[in-house]
């Protein structure tokens, strides 16, 4: 698809630019049985507003406050690993909007990115890890929701190399709209295009818009075996695994403790998960995969080396508490994809 | 002293109240250089004003914030090891307001101080931590240095069997008056007092305050090495604790790895410190061993197994980033010791 101008595309000054919800997540431990009283479906994402959001922080156990957001923890891995990434996200002029652009551009993302003066409050989810480390989240989107195509700087997509995006931002026609036009400006400029469905509930409530993006404006697809087999209403990864053969494009898959396949144009490679001590909590493993990923795509590796490296940023996320890297993810990469970096 | 007026003493409704500065704590992993560039000494404590932070905190790597303050921190760790705390302490109605009294309200202290309408924001602790686990701290004081004796409520005072303060609370004259306005009420209430001198840095800058203090108003003081080395300007811990001894009261003076030694009315105790595996973090050390001896002292345990339970609470915040437990600390207590609870 980019073969055509490639002669025109200027070199990339980032690798990859993201637009997504800006949030600073809130995480607590809890028991099941909290989960069940308030109705929580565990491992899922749901939108809550303020008056829910007041209810359930009164009933939580004491959090702590962390940098997150999907996209934004995708681009704070690509950084970690020694990429040049970008961010477009929205946050109000509030002490955890501070916290959320300290904390993206102390790692080294690009966030120029204005803080409202009005509006909302900067966003918030409310994570719930329970004793099996699966996160159950509860985001309360504020001042994230108003993202509107006016907030795309064209040329700050078009430097980039790979503009990413993720499916909660159909949660509001305007964040939706300032995607698709990110990924029309990105492919106007020669770029290529990644998108994740996010998570099962928000692909069953978009399934329809996400296949028609899907069918044409997206390079590179990241799912879990939820997300996919929601999206093409089937019973088991074999048959999602079917229908992506059957398209064009390259399928990121991810299937948690049994590692990660990828389809690129109908070929299929299977890759095993990073080896992990101790499983704190899930949160931000499929935004890492993202990241270490899109970090190999931009530096030469193949589609089953990033995978790998994929599955080892994940790896690192999953370890500790908290959706951003603590180690220095360039430290884990191993020599034999070391070498292989351009 | 408490024992001519113990008839008329009311059975206490809360095992120990503490006043204190109220501060949210960001923290981030720095190196060694970053230190010395920014010329910060290693394991201390310094005020810092606006400027100074908003510098400091570009420089910074990503940060996590998590409720902290010192004798905040002891409450947390007294309410979470099954005791009855309250807290004193000034934040403003600000998102990190918000986030202090939600996290020491959760974990079952009791927290009633309201926030301010208006001044300047709730304080926040920049702590940066390096590779060996020490923790350099940077505390912009806001809100919490607002504190003045107007803000003890007698009664909730008087409802405690121990009042608790620190030392920090010398860097703002109101906040001292307040301390010291509470620890008279608690004793004209035949009620118990504790102190810790917080920091050598603060020990060194009030040292004759601390003395005239400790002189007749303290039931129980907690200090570590340097701190207490500080108060009596000697060299050697067997020159501190020779000044120790010859003094009444409780004092509880803690090694880190050493453990701590108990000087009761002139007998000591010399206490092991608890196994760690790793060591991630030592903010909050000294605040949990507090909580563990104060829960003791208030839950009928003898002077070493205070300081035995000392050991383990602060065994647990220094394995992992924050100075709030993440474990329920009930667990970690030994059976030896939970026989012995009253």
């Amino acid at each position: 698809m980019t073969d055509a101008t490639a002669s025109a595309i200027p070199p990339a000054e980032l690798d990859v630019v993201a637009v997504g919800n800006a949030i600073v997540d809130v995480i607590a431990h809890a028991d099941e049985s909290f989960l069940v009283e308030h109705e929580l479906a565990k491992g899922s994402m749901r939108l809550i507003d303020t008056e829910q959001a007041g209810r359930l922080y009164d009933a939580m156990g004491p959090g702590s406050e962390s940098s997150g957001g999907s996209a934004a923890n995708t681009m704070a891995g690509v950084a970690g690993l020694g990429g040049r990434a970008g961010f477009v996200g929205k946050v109000r002029d509030d002490q955890l909007g501070e916290v959320f652009a300290h904390d993206i551009k102390a790692i080294g993302v690009e966030f120029v990115s204005p803080p409202a003066a009005e509006g909302p409050p900067t966003a918030t989810c409310l994570i719930l890890v329970t004793p099996d480390a699966q996160r159950t989240m509860n985001t309360y989107l504020g001042t994230a929701g108003l993202l509107t195509p006016g907030d795309i700087d064209p040329a700050f997509i078009a430097s980039a190399e790979v503009t990413y995006g993720e499916g909660y931002l159909w949660a509001e026609p305007g964040a939706k709209a300032a995607l698709t036009h990110a990924f029309a400006t990105a492919r106007a400029a020669g770029r290529r295009t990644a998108f994740t469905l996010s998570d099962s509930f928000c692909v069953d409530q978009n399934r329809a818009e996400f296949l028609e993006l899907l069918d044409g404006h997206v390079d590179i697809v990241f799912a879990n075996e939820a997300e996919i087999c929601s999206l093409f209403e089937v019973d088991s990864f074999d048959a999602a695994l079917a229908e992506v053969r059957a398209r064009p494009g390259t399928w990121a898959l991810t299937r948690s403790s049994r590692g990660s396949v990828v389809v690129a144009d109908g070929v299929v490679h299977v890759v095993a998960a990073a080896h992990v001590e101790h499983v704190v909590d899930t949160t931000g493993a499929g935004d890492l995969y993202a990241a270490g990923f899109l970090f190999g795509l931009t530096h030469g590796l193949g589609f089953a080396d990033c995978a790998r490296l994929g599955g080892i940023a994940a790896a690192e996320i999953i370890s500790h508490v908290g959706a951003r890297p603590e180690a220095a993810l360039t430290d884990l990469v191993p020599v034999d994809l070391r070498v292989l970096l351009t």
